[in-house]
């Protein structure tokens, strides 16, 4: 065989092992796992060791990974809860998008930074990624827990919210702003999301038996719920949602109908990507950015602002349910994971920011993501919770 | 969010909807699903639809699918069955070999091909692709069977053995052939292959729960599966035979300590994975390349040679099993799928062989993996089996 078929083989061993190495680190000294596999990356990438590139490959296991995580974690929640809290998640979601994008734009613009790049950076604020809350929430078995159902609920929403700040930022970059597109979208994007999320879990305990009924295909439940996974993960993207989300709803709508069998099969995918996803996050860092002191400075300035922004405005959200859920779902909104890099991206591309900003928010987003498990571990610790899901590891 | 969000969704959902629709409709004809697996691949590649490419995704997706399946298949399979007939698998795997490397060089000679174009498409022709029979067997729980033991072991000395025609090849047309190299490699794959299958399960047995115990990462057994499954998979490419023969070993040196728990996350893993792996070999075929009579002529007379000659080989080396296992083993090696493609590929890149033969090539590597499962279930149809692994789906 020629050399590249080593290739496959040597990056799923690199980050796949070392991501599983540093978790056991991790935990036997009372530290997240999530942590060490989020260090992982860092260490094989860019920043320390040039041995892994977050390239296609790596970059669709984590994809899925984070799809199928979701997912997962959708199977695991009822719909119902989810409305029943629907005003304070409304409430979080909202102020959890407002406070991080004034306090970014104000705070750039306080420095001197022209006005789209502000902007930018607001918006760069604003998106919660939920994937690592969830993992958390999931494996201490806190997802039936009151703030952890106002946390998914906000987060389904935030994402709605995020998308309408990411197109506009993008048609401001473009010159034009479509307000009718915008619109449009915002109609689209919360009516699929309300509907799949009111009667998905409904429709699919009366469809879903009888579909598989007549299937000769085995594990035919299964091989369904794959590919409504897929379909909605799709129509999220089409419709200008993140991918996740549809592979939340996927999961919401399965809730009421995954058989224990259906749960296993799809916990060990998750088992085996999940370390992928959380490895890129930290192969997105390049320490070699932040060689000057004004970055660096720059980068704790954002950081310590993105925090607080989350904290408050998702926290005032949630006040009406004491001052102990409201921090734990202000701490539970704080990580911004991709969503944010993204936004920086995109702003890297259209040449509107430059380099020492993206590295700023990319070290922001990276850092809320890293902050998020040790501060849920201590604001949950007191909460009485149900047996942890055997179905998640590592918190 | 961009437009290229939706690729990886799209892909997913093309690939797993369409495998797993016509593996339903071909169940439903009373054929083998994982023929309808292949076509969906067919009519998804650049034959027909043009809606999949076999990207880097895709192929990294199959690859893994055909690594976890094989390390599935191992995971069933006892090292010692292996071993107890060795001596037939041995004379199987060495006759399977010899002929169709004569007989494809004999063929192209015949038809006034050079010398070099007459050696590689007999190498084409030598190495079973054992994928496909693997699936078969276990999904139909004929694995224990005797026939089927021969041709997992004859599979794994047959892999080393065409790695070294490979090799033989590969240097014969860069001009020069390293003796002491090739041999040295045939030590090495032989050696490495011997021990782990030989003493592999013994001392996992003795050494994983030890470690396991130690273990604070959650699902510790399952975790240290996987990256035994990528390291062997890499020292396999290293040494110099298919990841898939690694894969196969991890599963063996597992079988005797695997718990249901692990077996069933495995089986999740598989059931995502392996309908890319098959779709992919359909993804392999252009089908415009068969648009003149002498291609077509050349293409059919090639997929004759390559299933006679396995079956006449391999089924004398069986011999004394009896004609009815002969004729199983014959038929169980007759797959070559991408091992021939491989081989194909490196010649067209070499420059040494052209379109036309390439094309012919990879329809005797695709024709005989779709020949395959019909053909076994009818040879097989009479077999006394133990209830079919309800981990293994669709025949």
């Amino acid at each position: 065989m020629d050399n590249s078929a080593a290739h496959l083989p040597l990056a799923l061993l690199l980050v796949f092992g070392t991501a599983k190495l540093l978790a056991e680190v991790f935990e036997r000294l009372r530290q997240p796992g999530i942590i060490g596999e989020i260090i992982a990356g860092l260490l094989l990438g860019p920043s320390v060791l040039h041995w892994v590139q977050p390239d296609q490959v790596i970059t669709a296991l984590a994809e899925m990974g984070a799809m199928f995580l979701l997912f997962r974690v959708g199977l695991e929640v009822k719909a119902s809860d989810l409305f029943r809290l629907g005003g304070t998640a409304l409430a979080v979601a909202i102020l959890g998008v407002v406070f991080p994008l004034l306090a970014g734009w104000a705070m750039f613009a306080q420095l001197g930074y022209s006005l789209p790049v502000s902007i930018f950076v607001g918006v760069a604020l604003v998106a919660t990624s939920v994937g690592i809350t969830a993992r958390v929430l999931a494996s201490k078995g806190w997802l039936e827990l009151r703030a952890s159902q106002v946390i998914l609920a906000a987060a389904v929403i935030d994402d709605v919210l995020g998308l309408l700040a990411l197109a506009f930022v993008s048609s401001l970059g473009q010159g034009r702003v479509n307000i009718a597109g915008l619109a449009a979208t915002a109609v689209l994007a919360s009516g699929f999301t309300f509907v799949i999320a009111r009667f998905g879990a409904r429709a699919f305990e009366r469809i879903v038996p009888k579909i598989e009924a007549k299937l000769s295909v085995s594990e035919a439940q299964f091989n369904l719920a794959l590919i409504v996974l897929f379909a909605l993960s799709l129509l999220a993207v089409y419709i200008g949602v993140a991918a996740i989300v549809g592979a939340f709803l996927a999961g919401l709508a399965f809730s009421a109908t995954a058989t224990k069998r259906v749960q296993d099969l799809a916990h060990g995918i998750t088992e085996l990507l999940v370390p992928f996803f959380l490895a890129n996050i930290g192969l997105q860092l390049n320490l070699a950015d932040f060689a000057n002191k004004r970055v660096i400075w720059l980068s704790i300035a954002l950081l310590i602002l993105a925090v607080i922004t989350k904290l408050v405005g998702c926290g005032l959200g949630a006040i009406r349910l004491g001052r102990s859920d409201a921090l734990r779902i202000g701490l539970g909104m704080m990580p911004r994971g991709e969503v944010g890099m993204i936004v920086a991206q995109i702003g890297l591309q259209m040449g509107i920011i430059e380099r020492s900003v993206y590295a700023a928010v990319v070290f922001m987003a990276v850092g809320t993501t890293m902050l998020a498990p040790p501060l849920l571990n201590w604001a949950f610790r007191d909460s009485i919770h149900a047996p942890p899901s055997e179905d998640f590891s590592v918190g």
